[in-house]
């Protein structure tokens, strides 16, 4: 089998800080985080960033530019910068960030969907900051809009104006087939790196089968040319990472996706939920790829070819 | 196995006038077409609005009732007004003429997504109408809004204060993930009707092993306390319904969802494609349930109760 | 999709002349029964031949001479000669038949099983000939010996030495397994002619998901190298008929596999099978192919090299 | 989700001497390792015999009564006699043991099936005794027979008359459909105790849709009145494992099916792989059963009604 390419998603946009004191949104924890996670051995970082002074989402280059360059000094994992943002932000406020920092892969999120954030809120007892909870409360309504046009639009500036690669979320079949679709355009060319994303209320429920069922859909799209990984949001984390290494697949964890590291048990750190993959993966008998095997599989420009 | 329960979505708003002229727009037209479908053997009309001097997809009361009476006096089959109208209206508009009209059944679209209808364009060498081609093309950019909010407003305006039951629309695995979380949440109660679409670009695609995965899922949310029917947009229709009906589910068809009666053949009407999937529903030795029959087994509340 | 090929089992050895008046057991009646089916449509005819006194099984040359020339006169269809005769019968006594007459095609089964028919006892009044019963009950104990030597010896007499190419019948998904291994092992070349075989006691059951399931092991283990056939025995014929056409797969019917021709009512010939199942094909828009064209698609060895 | 049933299987029929010092045949060795199996958190033993002699596999009962009591005495685990014994013996054969110890579990395979374990020889360089090498060479012609008489027998003989409950071996779906013939014939009843086996060739190949697709049919034959266990041979062990635990299933592991402990390096004993597995389940947030909530689950006589 490949190396197994491990992403770990620093800190994202879906949790918020009253959720879990390990969530970095700070820079400098940002930074931290990161860097500890790639020396735990993870191949990729996938980067969201936040307003510093609430753990606000947000895609401003001055917010990514307080930790890319740490970031890029720090260690030599790839950076993958989300153009998903937050859900609730415009194309372009998303892309801000990205057509900045011409990162050397981004996320591309292959359909529009609901996003239905609301039943964490009332898990929450004590809010920290006053965005949260109008802003979970508010995911009933919330649409997370990647429709065709956005998408031509980012492979358009990110891949083929600044050569970016990219981490091609799927959270339902269609998004596969609708991933298909460019690929028949020649809008896409491989190898083509999917993350499979399992347990969003408004995407595929986090059931193995529905992990088989995309494998296979991706086989008869792209037959060989095609590499997987896979996330599952909250607490089918662990188990869906330990599925994709015995299929063959790659693994995305982090506190994006997931704030524990055992049932009821908050993580401490990105770091510590990549030391517990990365001992899985081990385990079963498979190898991680370093960030230049991971470049090299996946095609990437180099880190002499960012901005930042 | 179940009496199959035959739909005939008549008109719908995905296809345009210039497309087919078998496509019925005016309201003799549609009601002309739906009693020729209930009486060559469908048991439910599935039907949407528009209006008669262009085709365009509407949802006025006005135009509703420009065939429900019609049909109403002409036919038993069960009335199922779509709630989904045209993806390009917002909400309050969909909702204007079933609010209306009362019906038994109203459809109900689970999920949030891409409705991208373009590829059609190219293939229209002369346009009818003025709207059509800016409509087609502009689905690149088309959200079909259905957030878990508008889901709520539509089971309790429609539901809950008028007696509708549903045709639960679901394009991919997610929108069923949905369901079962409204039905956990109590605001759904059985047996549940399932509509799987097939073949949307944005939803799931038309292959066989799409059909026995929702199939597979359904059986985990909803054990026995559910129905299944199955339509495929365009030429995967009539393959799609012979599958259904080995399954033991239900079958949709009609010119909302193809305009062919068989390869590169336009159907001269609704009714054509009812009695083709009728003869294929029976040479396989299943029954069609009369109008009465789908009643008792949806558990609808009766024409006296509509309307119209 | 490619032109379907339609096989026609015309006897078998799992029914007995109790179960059918129809049911072809003498020379004469298998050669005009095996005719006709080809006239009506069928590419190949998959035969097994009958003691013309009794019905019983038989797999001795002077048997199948008894209809092999006048079914060589009265069409063109493909002879395929089943090497499974009867499970009763050891391999030695299977293969006296296809051996001494060189036929383009074989049937070779994939494994061992378990082949219980004493479920159809039952539902017998009036035994005809007095080994039908006995037989019948004994199921319960009966290997049908398909052993990784047995396959062996047939690729080699068969395949290698008189150019026969093969039905490959898979009951289940380990015998699919089995032919990847042969193929592995170098003893088979494409393109691979797969027979999926539902319904039978011992093998997989005649369930939809089973069939989306072995297509995609068969994806899996053969790329594009291959094509699927599909036969269900029993009731679920037809049904299992229209889901490989909708698939792209071939077709088997014949009174081997189905003695009747709709719920409940006994097929009056192997022909009335072909032709409903003709309608079928044609209704879903897909053309049948003609021995030739199927000689072409499977490379046979053609009608100068058989020896009869 | 449940407590997880851990069953080690200890020795087995398919493993030779020469394929690994840690293999036991001794039944000394096989006591030893089985009660250190149970110390490291094995809930279930799995137990064949062997002739101490030349490790040739056995059922006679001298040879099972050489560890039975030390077991006994040594561990609380829930003992369980394969009725498989070897594919080459006779069915009288292989039940000697068994009849004599009246066990609370024995295993109980649900299909007839090629067992073909000669590829395994060619990877022998040095033979430790006569018998193995002709033993494997010759399994391309192995019946591994269990008709459906077969299995009536077994469940009478060792269920109805002594009270053992089973742990059904189901090697592919046909496996599983003849269960279910069993359960409709009124001869099995719940919680009914599945053990999928993948990697025999012959059976179920070791892919992760296989498993899915077993717990599909599983779900849909036995609703919520079953549980299922895994166990992959070979280098598969692990990854299947590891699939179960997530998949809210029961876990077999032990040298009868796998011989090592990571790829290319030998297992030092059974316990070193019931270690960890140990730890990959509670890894994974799930616990083990003890032998107590195992007799539980399902519904097992006790150690007080047994024969050794
Ligand atoms: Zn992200
Ligand atoms: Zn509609
Ligand atoms: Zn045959
Ligand atoms: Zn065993």
């Amino acid at each position: 089998m490949d190396k197994l390419i491990l992403t770990c998603a620093v800190t994202g946009s879906i949790h918020t800080p009253s959720m879990s004191p390990a969530l970095p949104f700070t820079a400098e924890d940002i930074a931290r985080q990161a860097i500890e996670a790639a020396q735990a051995g993870a191949s990729i970082l996938h980067l969201h960033a936040r307003d510093p002074n609430d753990g606000r989402p947000s895609c401003t280059p001055a917010h990514f530019m307080g930790f890319l360059p740490q970031i890029a000094q720090g260690c030599d994992a790839v950076v993958n910068l989300s153009t998903g943002g937050s859900a609730t932000m415009p194309l372009e406020v998303r892309l801000a960030g990205p057509l900045a920092a011409r990162p050397e892969m981004c996320s591309l999120n292959m359909g529009t969907m609901n996003f239905a954030l609301y039943p964490m809120a009332d898990r929450i007892t004590e809010w920290r900051f006053d965005w949260e909870e109008p802003f979970l409360r508010g995911t009933d309504d919330l649409v997370f809009k990647n429709t065709p046009r956005d998408i031509a639009t980012i492979l358009r500036q990110m891949g083929q104006e600044r050569g970016a690669r990219f981490e091609f979320e799927c959270y339902d079949t269609g998004h596969l087939g609708m991933l298909a679709h460019f690929r028949d355009r020649g809008l896409i060319d491989g190898p083509i790196f999917l993350q499979f994303v399992f347990g969003v209320l408004g995407g595929m429920a986090p059931l193995p089968e529905n992990l088989t069922h995309m494998k296979r859909l991706a086989d008869q799209y792209f037959g060989t040319d095609y590499h997987f990984s896979v996330l599952a949001a909250g607490r089918h984390q662990m188990q869906f990472a330990t599925m994709a290494v015995g299929m063959g697949g790659h693994v995305r964890v982090g506190l994006e996706d997931c704030l524990t590291i055992s049932r009821g048990q908050l993580a401490r750190s990105n770091a510590e939920q990549v030391e517990k993959v990365r001992g899985l993966v081990e385990g079963l008998g498979r190898e991680i790829a370093t960030p230049a095997q991971a470049r090299a599989m996946l095609r990437l420009k180099g880190t002499e070819n960012v901005g930042f």
